[in-house]
């Protein structure tokens, strides 16, 4: 998984503190001396996952409904329950839930968004997750935000209180939309991103009807439309990105903007096909997200891997698209890209952080293993998954969680959401 | 999961010998007398589930080769892996190898079709497994049967050896296409296949390629093609189904055929999107199957079923298609009354075959669980599956095999796939 080298046969990862120390061929020689030893013979070693969009503490709402008209899903069931039953206390232990959930299926880094952000913080900390926590911006009232005015200043309160906080959490900003934020709340949240040097998050042309929206209200598509705020660019994170022309597929990569291809959420909520493998051909840094557990229905990277890699080739009707070893790219590498970590995570690599997940392969459904890239994109799911260190430290141990009590995290979730149902 | 009930909560149910003997909720006085009590407290209990289409022995080819141009991926790798690689030998290990993973993940009955068949049975039957095994037929020299003027010869003494041979356990035809089947050969085995009244298998407008060959050559679409030589009933189970028109989609469901649908495999392989929503709206019969281990490449149908959902939605930008239900129906009484057997299987009701699986929720993926339905859909996976019951037999317990050794099937297919890799 060495950026540009073929997956290495036998391969032993020496790690010193949080880095990566060496790598190297395993030989036949004694060890070398080692506090911790995992044997991972015969499975595969692999950069830890980037789930380039998420809203973890959407846990809570998984499979409150489904199978429902767009708007009757979202006005009459999400924003009610989270008006309801969001708090920090809420949003704690469903984040921890999320956190669970994604280090038990390979998931190192989460590039979150969500009210009551600072209890995401908390969380991903405790669980010792490497993160880009951002707290959302909308104009209107929010949880925890109650009034939209003061969307902006809760929102750079959050940053000045986190920035510099750990080596893992990195707070920023969710401008959570261009339907849903007006032109100056987009142009302030970026300058506010751009003052603390931190990447911005928003949805972008997730479903054919905001599109249209917007081009009513701006006259142009979305893409121009956030060019002409002076938004769109390398600082810019837009999620989903399904509805785009040619013309902005090239506008978003001469402005580098980061894309997060959600494809199991786009398919969920029929809202359509990212053209993702056109914006990997134009230079488009992608990573891959499995977006809110209300629209997937699970938190899973290896499974989006595989779905992300099955649905680009069924669009345009090419076997050839999207191959395994790219799905495996955009969600390691790529994501890492997307929040400016390219240096320090996402390959095994001498000098890098210490992000490492390893993946089972005893299984039948593993079994035989001729590629390990096709294995893991159209085999495997997170279940597979067997250990995961971040940062240098071993945070799941033999399908056993080092961070978290995952009983005390069931009772309370169980707690939460008896009053939900 | 009772027909046309609601599933029940607190649920128990008592198996005498092959049979589900009372279904009942669960009391909290004492429990029945019983040789074997498996608790199930929190878990799903749910009907086996029926693999609608499969190539067992295709395990031996999983990752083998991938992303490749479809002509490509069949003429210069499979073709000749199977012509190299099959035999009696490598056949009957690599299904057993399939049985390990399908009853891994849930499925007790598969809908089977390859060459070499009589080492699939004998594979199934030491599985414990419930299936329709059917021997290939096709005009060209194949794996077993080199002279196709041979191949209803063999089909026919296939099924002359096995009918009758165990409860759960029924041989038929897999006539492998319009395009690879003459007029002829599709005519005899369909005569040959009510003679004995056995089902028949046949590849069915998967991909636009061949369904334009049949228009040239026959002038009519592929269904009305086969209509036309008098093989169109209620006896054809056609896989994949893919490229159809409206008026095919009526003909089919006239005729009472059943239909195999494979959405992972026609993803993989960019053949399409099949019309289910529509097939299913018109009463068309549909099960749901995963196909063969070298286009998917696994056999987990809890994963199908999420995609299967998902990719209904995604291909008319409408997210009330598929629902969970109907999924979940699909992938279990669906895949029975495809092969005939819904008054046998495919529900948990008094009097029918003890065919269950339970599925675990005590895991943070699966957590809450509001709705069964939505959680099997969109959370589960196969690796959720912790028991499983076949013909009132316990074949897995606390994810342990008890009818396989999987060290041996391992051994024996490190052995094999070492050659072919």
């Amino acid at each position: 998984m060495v950026g540009g080298k073929d997956p290495l046969p036998n391969g032993r990862v020496c790690i010193c503190g949080d880095r990566i120390e060496d790598v190297s061929v395993r030989e036949n020689g004694p060890v070398p001396e080692a506090n911790v030893v995992i044997q991972a013979e015969g499975a595969i070693i692999l950069p830890g996952l980037v789930n380039a969009h998420s809203h973890s503490p959407m846990t809570l709402f998984r499979g409150l409904a489904d199978d429902l008209p767009l708007k009757t899903w979202l006005f009459d069931y999400i924003f009610p329950a989270e008006a309801k039953y969001l708090n920090p206390d809420s949003v704690y232990w469903g984040c921890l839930l999320a956190c669970l959930e994604m280090i038990a299926s390979g998931t190192t880094t989460a590039v979150d968004s969500y009210f009551f952000a600072d209890e995401i913080v908390r969380a991903a900390d405790k669980a010792g997750m490497r993160a880009l926590v951002a707290q959302g911006v909308i104009d209107f009232p929010a949880p925890g935000v109650p009034d939209p005015k003061r969307n902006l200043d809760v929102g750079a309160a959050f940053l000045e209180r986190w920035i510099g906080f750990s080596d893992l959490i990195t707070p920023g900003l969710f401008c959570h939309s261009p339907v849903t934020c007006s032109e100056n709340t987009l142009r302030q949240a970026c300058d506010i991103s751009h003052r603390f040097g931190l990447p911005m998050q928003t949805h972008l042309s997730e479903t054919q009807e905001e599109t249209e929206e917007i081009r009513k209200k701006a006259q142009v598509d979305p893409v121009f439309y956030l060019d002409a705020l002076g938004v769109l660019d390398g600082n810019l994170i837009a999620a989903h990105a399904v509805h785009l022309s040619d013309e902005e597929i090239d506008l978003l990569s001469r402005r580098e903007v980061k894309v997060a291809h959600c494809p199991e959420s786009n398919m969920k909520l029929g809202s359509g096909i990212a053209p993702v493998a056109k914006m990997l051909g134009k230079g488009v840094t992608v990573g891959l997200g499995t977006d809110g557990c209300a629209s997937n229905n699970n938190l899973d990277l290896l499974r989006e891997m595989d779905t992300a890699a099955k649905l680009a080739k069924v669009a345009y009707l090419d076997p050839t698209l999207l191959d395994a070893e790219s799905v495996v790219k955009m969600a390691t590498i790529g994501g890492a890209q997307l929040i400016g970590l390219e240096n320090m995570i996402g390959t095994i690599e001498e000098g890098k952080k210490a992000d490492i997940v390893i993946i089972s392969t005893d299984t039948p459904h593993m079994t035989p293993t001729y590629n390990p890239y096709s294995q893991l994109v159209y085999a495997a799911t997170g279940a597979d998954v067997r250990d995961a260190i971040i940062n240098g430290r071993v945070v799941y141990r033999d399908r056993q969680f080092t961070t978290l009590d995952s009983h005390e995290i069931f009772a309370n979730i169980g707690r939460i959401c008896g009053e939900i149902a």
